[in-house]
C-alpha cells in the first residue's frame, strides 16, 4: 500500500523550441508532467481539463501509467496550447504564443473518490483555481503547491491567500526572490515560509534545489548530464518525485523529505533528456533505481 | 604532521564596491585569499611579489596565519592594486582599475625549501609564469591551478601547455565553458580533463561546486547564507581550503577529495562573509569544525 496523490493542473499540447531540435504539439501542462513522473512511485489521481481535440492515445498514454482520470473533464473545443522557445542557455525562454482554449473555462472538481487523498498537489494555475480545490478535500494530510511569475505579478492576493493554506510550495529561484522581493535566497526563503507554507522548495535548475522546513535546510545537486534536450516540465516533474516519494515512503518525516528531494532531482533529470514527456514514456522503474543510485555516489561523503 | 602547501599567486591591495557597502585598499589577490584559506587547515609557503609600500601590519598578519614568508619578495615600487565593482547580482563584477606596479616584474623563484613541498597549487596569474614554477619543484605529489577570462583569451596557448603539467585545475563554471567552447557543462568538463588535469574543480558561486575526477562526479552545495557581504577571493578561499584539507589528510585518495571539496566550500562560505580577508582574520578552527558539521548536515541524507 502507498498513500495516494492527487494533483490538480493544466494539460496542454506544447511546440517547443531549443537549441537541439522542435517538437511540435507534444503532451505537457504542469499537471500532466507532474502525474506521469509521480505515476512511477505512487498511485496517482489527475484533475484537469481536455479539449475535444485530446488525443485518445495521449489520454490512453497517461491511463497507462496507472493515472485515475476520473478528474480529467473534457470540454467542446480546443485543448489548452502553449508554444515556446528556449534560448541557448536553456534557463531562459520566451512564451511565443500561448492559446487557453478549454483551459478558460477550468473549474477543478474533485470527484469525490479523490477527496481523501492523503496528498494533493495543486500544480501550477490560477491561483484562486488552486484555492478552490483546498475547500474541496475531505481529509488530506498535505498539501503543496507550485506559481509562476506571471501570478506573482498579476495576482498577488489569491497567491497570498492560497499560500496561507498549503504545506509546502515548490517554486524557482528567480520566482521566490520576485515573491519575496528579496534578492538573498535564504531571507527570501524565511519571508516565504512565514506567508504559510512550513516547507518551501526552491528549484534552481541545472544547480539543483534547496529544501527548506522545520528540519532546516536541505541541499540536492542537479545529476550532470551530457546533454539537456528540452527543459520543459523539469519543475512539475521535480514536484511530482517529491510527492510521489512522500506517498511511497508513507511519511513525512525529515528523512522523507530529504529522500523525496532525491527523487524529486531524479525525475527532473529524465525530464530534460527529451523533449515533452518523451524520455517518462520509456522509462522503467529500474532506470529510476540506477540514477538514485548514482546521485547518491554523486553526493555521499 | 601533515603535507606542505606551496602556493604562487598575487599580493594586491583591492579596493571593492558591492550593493553592501565598499573597503579601500584592502589585503588581496589569488596568493593572499589561497595561503590564509589553507592556513587553517595546514602549513602553507608563499611566494609573492610586494611593492614597498606593502603595509608592514599585513606581513605581520600573514606571518601569524603560520605562513611562511620566505618566498614574498620586496620591489621597490608600488603593490599591485586592483578595484572593482560588483553588481546587485554578486556574480556580475566589472573591473574599474588594474595597476599591475611591481606585479609586471614578478618573476616567481622558489626558495630551495619550498621545492619539495607535496602539494603546489598555482594561483591566477598568467599562464606563463604559472608554468615556470612547475620546472622548479624537486619532488611534488599533486600541482594544481587557477586561471581566468583573460588568459582563456588572450594566452590560450601558454594556457594550455601549463594544463598538460597539472594534476588538478579549480576554474569557474563560465571559464570551463569558454575554456572547452562547449555550454555543456559535463561535456566541457571531459575536454578540460582531456587537456592534462586528471581532477578538475568548477566552481558555481552560490550554486556549490562539482569534482570531476577518475572517481566520477562529486557536487557540493554552497552554503547557504543570509548576507554576501564580498564575493572576492571566494574562488581562492575554495581551492585553498581544498588544498589545505588534502594536506591535513596527507592523502589524495577519492574520500579525502571529497572531503576536500567540503572544506573549501566552508572556506569560501566564510570568505565571503566580509569585505576582502576580513572574516578570516578572526576566524577560528572552531568556526570551521562548526560549520562542517552544519555543511554535513546540509547534505545528509
Amino acid at each position: 500500500m502507498s498513500w495516494s496523490v492527487c494533483v490538480v493542473g493544466s494539460l496542454a499540447l506544447d511546440s517547443i523550441e531549443t537549441s537541439t531540435g522542435r517538437a511540435e504539439e507534444v503532451l505537457g501542462g504542469s499537471g500532466a508532467y507532474f502525474a506521469v513522473a509521480a505515476s512511477f512511485l505512487a498511485p496517482v489521481r489527475m484533475v484537469a481539463v481536455a479539449g475535444s481535440d485530446f488525443p485518445p492515445e495521449e489520454r490512453d498514454f497517461l491511463a497507462s501509467c496507472g493515472i485515475d482520470l476520473e478528474g480529467l473533464v473534457e470540454l467542446e473545443g480546443p485543448t489548452f496550447r502553449w508554444t515556446g522557445r528556449y534560448h541557448e542557455d536553456m534557463n531562459v525562454r520566451d512564451t511565443l504564443d500561448l492559446q487557453l482554449n478549454v483551459f478558460a473555462e477550468f473549474s477543478p472538481e474533485l470527484p469525490p473518490a479523490y477527496r481523501n487523498s492523503e496528498l494533493v498537489f495543486l500544480a501550477n494555475i490560477q491561483p484562486g483555481l488552486q484555492a478552490s480545490v483546498l475547500s474541496q478535500l475531505e481529509s488530506c494530510r498535505y498539501t503543496g503547491a507550485d506559481t509562476m511569475d506571471h501570478w506573482i505579478e498579476s495576482d498577488r492576493e489569491s497567491l497570498e491567500s492560497l499560500l496561507a493554506g498549503v504545506h509546502m510550495l515548490s517554486i524557482n529561484d528567480s520566482e521566490a526572490r520576485m515573491l519575496a522581493g528579496e534578492n538573498n535566497i535564504v531571507t527570501a526563503a524565511e519571508r516565504i515560509r512565514s506567508m504559510g507554507p512550513s516547507t518551501l522548495i526552491i528549484k534552481r535548475g541545472e544547480y539543483g534545489a534547496l529544501l527548506f522546513s522545520e528540519d532546516g535546510t536541505f541541499a540536492v545537486p542537479a545529476f550532470p548530464l551530457e546533454e539537456v534536450v528540452d527543459p520543459t516540465g523539469a519543475g512539475d516533474c521535480f514536484a511530482g518525485g517529491v510527492f510521489g516519494s512522500l506517498a511511497a515512503s508513507e511519511s513525512l518525516d525529515p528523512t522523507a523529505l530529504r529522500r523525496a528531494m532525491l527523487y524529486g532531482s531524479v525525475l527532473a533529470s529524465f525530464a530534460v533528456e527529451d523533449f515533452g514527456l518523451g524520455r517518462l514514456r520509456t522509462l522503467t522503474r529500474e532506470d529510476i533505481d540506477e540514477r538514485y543510485s548514482a546521485f547518491l555516489d554523486l553526493t555521499r561523503f
